[in-house]
């Protein structure tokens, strides 16, 4: 019986990991199918980790002290693929890919989310060299420069408008006439000067070298196409967020979730079932930041420990 | 006109900074009357911040690469204490010390808390160096070794629960020979072997050489003295919410708080006041570790932005 199962192997589950170890639980392990550290070891360069701030170091040079600190007090690692998380009676059974089953008496998900692709070629060559889908991680990196927005969406226009306060000018391009977003985010975007909207148009390519992107080619509705020069390209197009291991076997989720699958948490990271907690870029009203997501694993891994004294 | 107003400069305010400069707010003062860093600074070691992994390493040394990062992006630094803040119409008026007022747009407010102390002869000494008021920060450093915990409430008893995971030995040691904490809080600290409570006896002294503590001399109601050889004392009597910031002319607060004085925040840090932010120790349910207030203070940051851009 482990003390708990941490599902996940970002920023959430190692904090969580070195949180639950370091006080005094003897039996926790980390479910992870790779090497633990999550999106971040996809980033070219950090600036915005407090305490991290050494130029030229990537999202893997971030990490190598994480792996070390977090399994340096007695967390372990099993390399599987979790299927399904079900509290049953007082505990839970952890169920991994191939139907072995192993129970904890609390457990902290922390599965993440994935941005979706938009599908263009060169996106996966230069993701993280000029295409990235974090305007408050990356947009910095492009002060004064033009930049590129992909997406018609809220999310899309809101991180446009971060964008225009940092970067020269901000090209959306979005391949219908009208947009999804709310109407005051649409008027908004269109009262800024130096966001230009660029509508009915695909991106057929980003292109670029060694160095990272230097431009986009994009297709209107009419078939004729263009290049635009710039060094980044921000991608807008969702979000998947990983909640499969909180559905039971009828595809219903076992414990509160929102509209769009993320799971509903109180500033505790407690969500509706007992002992389980969420955290990280899964729980509602993530920022979507390593250091937030730290904080969450930190959080639900006191709880953890309150949880498992107050059951004694 | 600020952007933002930063009252506090922990690692919650000092995150803030950070995110918001770095986000493209121009004007962002963080007001704090010494120099940035917070409680931390007094820490002797750390091990719990995700990514700083250094043995011999201080929480002055820690804090190095804080100020230098955070102020990178253009965050101003205003010597000064501040009075109050108001909400006044749309906006923010910040009161300084001696009378001056600063208008702001939003404010973050993130003054956080301090552990009382008990007074007896030593504590300040030693503090940080044997005498913590944090389990979670340094009961590791007590591994397999007896600490003792002064205090009777809820948090003194769950924070020798904490520790008796950890440590050989948790001695309790309260004035009182009866526990204001919860009764099932009482009959679970009870029921732990490791635990033993010595009650009616108050902490005369604690003693130690340049290495640290190597002891506390105690004083029961008898009269009868002695000495208890432990290198850790945690001492659990309470913490002073620095909430003053928040009160109106008539002592009145601006904002919700609870019963304990800390201010009410959802998820995303917002407070009952719109445009105004609280983050880390002093708000409802904070864990009270580094991690969890710089995660804190990057979340109220993006939230200060999107305010922002929602007033235009």
């Amino acid at each position: 019986m482990l003390d708990c199962a941490i599902i996940g192997g970002g920023p959430a589950g190692l904090t969580a990991g070195l949180y639950t170890t370091r006080g005094g639980l003897k039996n926790v392990t980390l479910f992870e199918m790779g090497m633990p550290g999550g999106q971040i070891t996809q980033s070219s360069e950090i600036e915005n980790y407090p305490g991290f701030f050494e130029h030229h170091k990537t999202g893997m040079d971030f990490m190598d002290t994480w792996q070390e600190q977090c399994f340096h007090f007695g967390l372990k690692h099993e390399m599987k693929k979790v299927e399904r998380v079900a509290k049953t009676g007082e505990h839970f059974t952890i169920t991994l890919e191939g139907g072995e089953n192993v129970e904890a008496k609390t457990a902290i998900v922390c599965t993440g989310s994935t941005p979706k692709r938009a599908g263009f070629k060169g996106e996966d060559e230069f993701f993280g060299r000029g295409v990235s889908t974090c305007a408050t991680c990356d947009g910095f990196f492009y002060k004064d420069k033009p930049v590129a927005v992909l997406g018609g969406g809220d999310t899309a226009l809101e991180e446009a408008h971060y964008l225009s306060n940092i970067c020269s000018d901000v090209y959306v391009i979005h391949r219908r006439d009208t947009f999804r977003a709310a109407p005051s985010t649409v008027d908004r975007i269109k009262r800024k000067e130096n966001i230009h909207l660029i509508t009915d148009t695909v991106i057929e390519e980003v292109f670029g070298d060694a160095m990272g992107v230097s431009g986009v080619k994009l297709k209107n509705k009419a078939g004729k196409t263009e290049e635009l020069n710039i060094p980044g390209l921000f991608v807008f197009v969702g979000h998947d967020v990983n909640n499969a291991v909180l559905k039971d076997e009828k595809g219903n989720f076992i414990c509160g979730m929102n509209d769009w699958g993320q799971v509903i948490v109180d500033l505790s990271m407690r969500t509706s079932v007992p002992g389980l907690f969420a955290a990280g870029d899964m729980r509602i009203e993530a920022p979507k930041q390593v250091v937030v997501a730290a904080g969450d694993g930190a959080t639900a891994a006191l709880q953890v420990i309150s949880y498992i004294q107050e059951q004694v």
